[in-house]
């Protein structure tokens, strides 16, 4: 086999046998095909695209280039959420202890931010001490103690999509939903649940800007998750406009910590309890209907979700002091309000631009080897459709680093839109994706 | 300006800027930009095609990475012809000395042998001493001295394409017209001719194996080098069959000498004849018509050009004893003849099968590593249309190396076909092409 006979298969558009992509993968992690090879086959995946089979056999390369965990002291269904990234997302850190108190097993493997987008290990990082580089003894106790883990990628998880990931970055190559499945299922399938709920997220903050799009990677993810022996299903969500009030990394878990004690904003509460449905369904604990959502409420109101959410934060090395009371999480240094321009409706909060902008003041990183400010984020005081006067407080920034201001608040006001329409409420959970 | 932003502005099919497409070659030329980012682009290029105004600025940049010789000394017209490579094709052995007969100067920059095809560079240096590393003052004195000379890529010609065609060639995007144009053109325009004439071969034989792809590959050749200031035109000529009856460097280089003295075959004639033609129109000694066949044609029956050939293969370090008699120019160790299986009329010469056996035997290279043996190659005894008896001689086979014979020699019956239809005379140079 030689490496630019396949390029030139996949550019004329021919599909590639199993073994034809392993070869490819297992070579390339090997350091035998050189990344100017990979770089012109990503390129012509991008244009000839993948069919299911040759998705599902480059997932399972990639997948076993690294380890697939399993826990054999866990009997009970274990289930896991991963969501395409949005702005505002903590719903990540609600739903893993709030399914853990439902009874299933979440062992969730978590990102780090990625362009205007948060990462579950970036907040969760703000709390001091707090470690989520996990051996896989580590993950089983984490799991029999308090039914969740939150784990980063570790150099040994599917080393081939560290590789591909960080070469599809730089060549032009990320955009491609074939690419796309195998990247993120190569890492989520390595953690060994049973169960897989997609929030495949649309709008102007999701990297996927189109209904058509998101539906094409939903069933991409969940066709080739299932042929790997996963339960996989999708939820279509919106992402137009942040979710919750808080963006930021420590701002989040204290929204996430709020919300755990009950104070829930409507968007995030609507969300979050559709994936938390569908994680109840695909594992089989309930059927369609309302009856899960009423356990689920019930789980978040008794306050047992919350125990096992400060529960973990301790078994991982979080100082518990720092978190248990939401008010006294430390504040940036440095605070800013954007104010409203004229009185009216708040009509647009643009998503991508308010994720931009908390980058900017520190949230996020622009290259790989900025620092992340666990303190920096915006704060919204109004959302879309609320009634504002000119002069309103709007926003508030906030940053450990003053001269970071003038480029975020120019970006957060071109972000806001006020006007006079009364907006209809928006439909956050647009559609749900299942596969035979 | 970032490279991965380039790749991406070309992957969405939009138009690069002459700056854009300098900052590429220059800084790739340079090392600051990875092969592994070119090879994504180059691939997005395949893909995505680049407009008469981006292949210019990419064949200028490239060319701008070398110098672009000029020759004070000669105030004639400079005239060369490219060949996109064929099998037996040995005209530009031919036609260099008899265009310098007709007293126009012939600075021409010869490659060597790709894949199936043979090179000019090889087959002269089949000849013990000969050089065709040139400097600039030593090919301005071979112009002077005999109106012609063969020159070798050095390593200052073209630098960018040196590296561009060794990426291209193991990254799958060798076949693309602008990128072929470009790599033609960076390395033909800087050798200096005021016109050059395209022999763009179509069929079995050649790298394009469809009439329009030839074409656009002519068009694409002649206005590129319009727009940079040299006057073109192409010919498109058939390469099902070999041209002549010789393939391997020193047998083409004996059949050469043996057409300069007189012993011309039909089909090598014809198309040596038109390319002469056309040169001749493109300098402006003779317009359309057969009075340009005329001069050619006493320029061979008068010694002239023979009589240039040999003066240059002294002049540029030749062992012109080894040459003189074509009868004494030593065979190879080894022959072995291919008999026609049964009666019948030659209905098919496969070039490129025949071309790839002369390479088995020894006159290409499988890989860049390969010694040439310049005795290697085959002769034809018969060719198209002709009448065969079971166990004539059609193909004589040479080698100095024993062990190459077998497979060679499978190539070449496969490539023989004989049947019992009348052949129609080919018509070899099927069309020309100019553009304003």
């Amino acid at each position: 086999m030689r490496t630019v006979d396949l390029i030139v298969k996949k550019r004329e558009g021919k599909v590639l046998s199993p073994s034809e992509i392993e070869y490819l993968i297992f070579n390339y992690t090997r350091g035998k095909i050189p990344d100017y090879q990979m770089a012109a086959f990503l390129m012509a995946v991008f244009f000839r695209g993948l069919n299911k089979e040759e998705t599902v056999a480059l997932t399972r390369a990639m997948l076993e280039t690294g380890p697939r965990w399993s826990y054999s002291n866990i009997s009970g269904f274990k289930i896991d959420k991963h969501s395409t990234g949005g702005v505002g997302d903590k719903i990540s850190l609600i739903l893993a202890p709030l399914i853990a108190a439902c009874g299933l097993y979440v062992p969730m493997l978590c990102g780090r931010g990625l362009g205007h987008t948060g990462g579950t290990v970036d907040k969760l990082e703000g709390i001091p001490g707090y470690r989520t580089q996990l051996s896989k003894r580590q993950a089983q106790a984490l799991l029999a103690s308090c039914g969740f883990c939150f784990m980063s990628q570790t150099a040994a998880v599917a080393p081939a999509d560290r590789l591909l990931y960080a070469l599809r970055d730089v060549t032009g190559t990320v955009e491609s939903i074939p690419l796309i499945t195998a990247s993120i299922l190569s890492k989520k399938l390595s953690e060994g649940a049973d169960g897989l709920v997609f929030d495949v997220k649309v709008g102007q903050g999701a990297f996927m800007k189109d209904l058509t799009c998101a539906r094409q990677l939903a069933e991409s993810l969940i066709q080739t998750a299932q042929e790997l022996g996963t339960k996989a299903s999708a939820l279509i969500t919106q992402m137009d406009e942040p979710l919750g009030y808080m963006i930021g990394n420590l701002l989040e878990v204290k929204e996430a910590l709020n919300f755990l004690m009950g104070e829930m904003p409507e968007d995030l509460k609507e969300v979050t309890l559709a994936l938390a449905k569908e994680m109840l369904r695909l594992a089989g604990l309930f059927q369609e209907g309302s009856e899960a959502e009423d356990f689920c409420l019930k789980q978040l109101a008794s306050g047992k979700a919350l125990e096992l959410f400060l529960k973990n934060i301790t078994l991982q090395g979080g100082k518990s002091s720092f978190i248990k009371d939401p008010a006294r999480i430390p504040q940036a240094r440095y605070r800013q309000a954007v104010l409203a321009e004229r009185d009216g409706i708040v009509q647009d909060l643009d998503a991508y631009k308010l994720g931009l902008a908390s980058m900017l003041l520190g949230a996020g990183r622009k290259t790989k080897k900025d620092r992340i400010d666990p303190y920096a984020g915006l704060e919204l005081l109004k959302k879309r459709g609320e009634r504002v006067a000119a002069s309103d407080e709007i926003c508030i920034l906030y940053t450990s680093d003053e001269s970071l201001f003038n480029e975020a608040k120019a970006l957060v006001k071109e972000a806001i839109g006020i006007g006079e329409q009364q907006s209809s409420p928006t439909l956050l959970v647009i559609e749900s994706v299942r596969m035979l």
